[in-house]
């Protein structure tokens, strides 16, 4: 029996906050950036994210436990006769539980969640450290065509 | 005189939708994937984005004629403790008005938004084949820190 036949994938509750913040946290560049001790902002910020039409969160559950998450943002721009596009944050797997196929389900999810919407394309950036990360996104499809730039404010 | 005393930076009106279709197409990458004789879908996308109290587009006025423009989108996450972003897109300068500084302009008031707007970063892909652009977004203080991934569905 493979865990790939056990995960279910969900949109996320409200009630979902603090293993969703420990999935952020469970990562090699997230645990110095998050505070897992305090979730008061996270929960401000889910209540902004659930209010938002063009903004979703899926997770993974295996069981009644948090094992991966993605958040999607879609949007319409004029370029390309008006295309939509679903940009894909925050994609966590538990670090116990990766190379076993839960990323490709995720993902797979999300673009059929794109293609439902009527977008035509999906897109991510992944900081160039996660080399394994290329690969797994390069193997489902994608195509780092592009340089992503990031300015903190 | 320079042409930077004249520009004026506003927020885009229905009326601009064909000189933006123009800036669109006025572009070695653009030129292949619009089509500026059918303006429908363009206005179709702009009735969606006007809508979107998270979207939002720029334009460069220069004497009534449009030189410049972007697109911005605001998406609160959970990361970062719970951090908002803006997303630019669509970043446009007319191709004889180039290297003269409104690029600059046009991406410091998207800048200067986004902080009004509370985010703690601004983002943006550009393709790798536009090496000029990111001298450019690097002058400008973006890191090329992460891979674009693009997949066209």
């Amino acid at each position: 029996m493979s865990i790939k036949d056990d995960v279910v994938v969900r949109v996320a509750q409200r009630r979902d906050v603090p293993e969703m913040v420990a999935l952020l946290t469970d990562d090699m560049l997230g645990q110095g950036r998050e505070q897992a001790t305090d979730l008061e902002p996270y929960y401000e910020a889910w209540d902004e994210i659930i209010l938002d039409p063009n903004a979703e969160i899926l997770v993974l559950d295996l069981d009644g436990r948090l094992v991966g998450m993605a958040q999607l943002n879609y949007a319409r721009g004029l370029g390309r006769k008006g295309m939509r596009r679903c940009t894909i944050e925050a994609v966590r797997i538990a670090s116990n539980l990766r190379s076993k196929g839960l990323g490709a389900i995720l993902i797979e999810n999300c673009i059929d969640l794109a293609r439902a919407r009527g977008c035509g394309l999906v897109q991510l950036t992944t900081d160039k450290q996660r080399t394994d990360a290329h690969r797994f996104y390069q193997r489902l499809g994608f195509d780092a065509s592009h340089e992503g730039m990031k300015l903190y404010l």
